[in-house]
């Protein structure tokens, strides 16, 4: 027996999927498969996905959970006369808010963030750009108008939070690798000295920076667990001499790694 | 009057943001401004929150919105004191759950997708390089291994398009620039001839695409009106001879962009 998750939207599914993870994290032991229905938008689809969820239970013979964020009443109520446990988004919230804004909602398709305001589809273009222009010290050109520049030892995280930052707040993150056995644990590197305001460190437990390593040149010196130890004891050195902030990434997801940098540094997003 | 809508979590408060915006883009003329207010994990921070949000609400003279999404039992009762309208996603939908799966949730705080599972976080790691690595034709090596390679003139959309594929679905997207003027119109470059099925068109309204290129190389023949009419038409030309499918980006976000690549050529995401 193995139950099915589904997320019905009648747009992307990101939204339902959200929801959906948020409320099957606060259940650790319960196995279930996923299906994402994306572009349910008219009524005919909103009939076969009704059909696809009841067979679907039948074939489990489990009761499949419906997580649905679509926003066109008639497809709701279809949805709604499925077999499954359906988790309406739209139908639980949406009323309460009209009686607060005292007007009806628009029951048309939503769009997600990004390019639907000019403005801040740029403020994304440009801090993606940003980002990659300045990914792993490639370019150390436009450091004034970095909101933050990442600094860490090789494989700590920091290109993926870099490009997180861009995406989803459109800060402009840059970031430089620190090595210390090059440099010295005792030294910020020549380019970073006059921007320490904007400098955050990422560091993480040396067994887990090994595991990653591995993953990428297995055997080598540069995965070796001392070579991991040492690195990591030296970066933290310099972390603290030089009294920046910074985090261990140790069992943060890069959502959690932005958003704590954002909120520490108190830095302002362009993207909401 | 101007009315404050608070976004209140124990964790990142992204969750809270997409729920939140989701709904309120079904208000078209409300105006409000945004807080955010994360990692909100202690009762004292949530009394703290709860005074923030009356005192905004007195100051604005009008009613704030709180959209919730605390799981300790404490805070969340807490929040619901403020005299805000309380939206709590998980009050609303933990108790049907808990219901059909025969148990009690775990209220403790929920982790967002990412590092938290290590096969995740390599397969979310590995695709982020990928995406770098083959941006922009700058590696055609390990095409083979690519779920999908994008393909359009410069600046439809490809490189954030790839990374949000990355970031969200751990799918392996690499992208190439068409250059219609160069390449003539007819031909697909070489290097992409024996990945025909890996393609995936983008194409943008010439208007657009001058908006855009404006941004980066103000009154270039680049930027101008003509050459990106010219460059859309011969790459849409392109497309339809060798029947790749390809989609219009003017409208879309890029998770609307992603999200219709993954669902349309029914690729195997990698993340959930």
């Amino acid at each position: 027996m193995r139950r099915t998750v589904f997320f019905v939207s009648d747009g992307t599914g990101i939204t339902a999927e959200t929801l959906g993870h948020t409320l099957l994290t606060q259940f650790d032991q319960i196995e279930y498969r996923e299906r994402t229905l994306p572009f349910v938008d008219t009524i005919e689809k909103a009939d076969a996905t009704v059909a696809y969820i009841n067979e679907t239970g039948r074939s489990d013979r489990c009761r499949p959970i419906v997580f649905c964020t679509l926003v066109n009443p008639a497809c709701q109520a279809a949805v709604a006369t499925s077999e499954a446990l359906v988790v309406d988004f739209f139908n639980a919230f949406i009323g309460p808010l009209e009686e607060e804004f005292r007007r009806t909602s628009s029951h048309t398709k939503g769009r997600s963030h990004g390019m639907v305001n000019k403005a801040t589809y740029y403020f994304r273009i440009d801090a993606i750009n940003f980002a990659l222009q300045h990914d792993d010290g490639a370019s150390v050109q436009h450091y004034r108008e970095a909101d933050v520049i990442l600094v860490g030892v090789s494989r700590s995280g920091k290109t993926p939070t870099c490009l997180y930052l861009a995406m989803q707040f459109g800060v402009r993150a840059a970031n430089y690798p620190l090595n210390p056995d090059e440099d010295g644990s005792e030294t910020l590197p020549e380019v970073l000295r006059p921007h320490r305001e904007r400098l955050y460190g990422l560091t993480v437990n040396p067994e887990r920076l090994q595991q990653i390593r591995s993953e990428r040149r297995p055997g080598t010196r540069y995965a070796s667990l001392g070579q991991c130890r040492r690195e990591v004891e030296e970066v933290e050195v310099l972390f603290r001499k030089h009294a920046l902030m910074y985090v261990n990434t140790d069992t943060m997801s890069v959502e959690e790694i932005a958003a704590q940098i954002l909120h520490e540094r108190q830095m302002e997003r362009r993207l909401y």
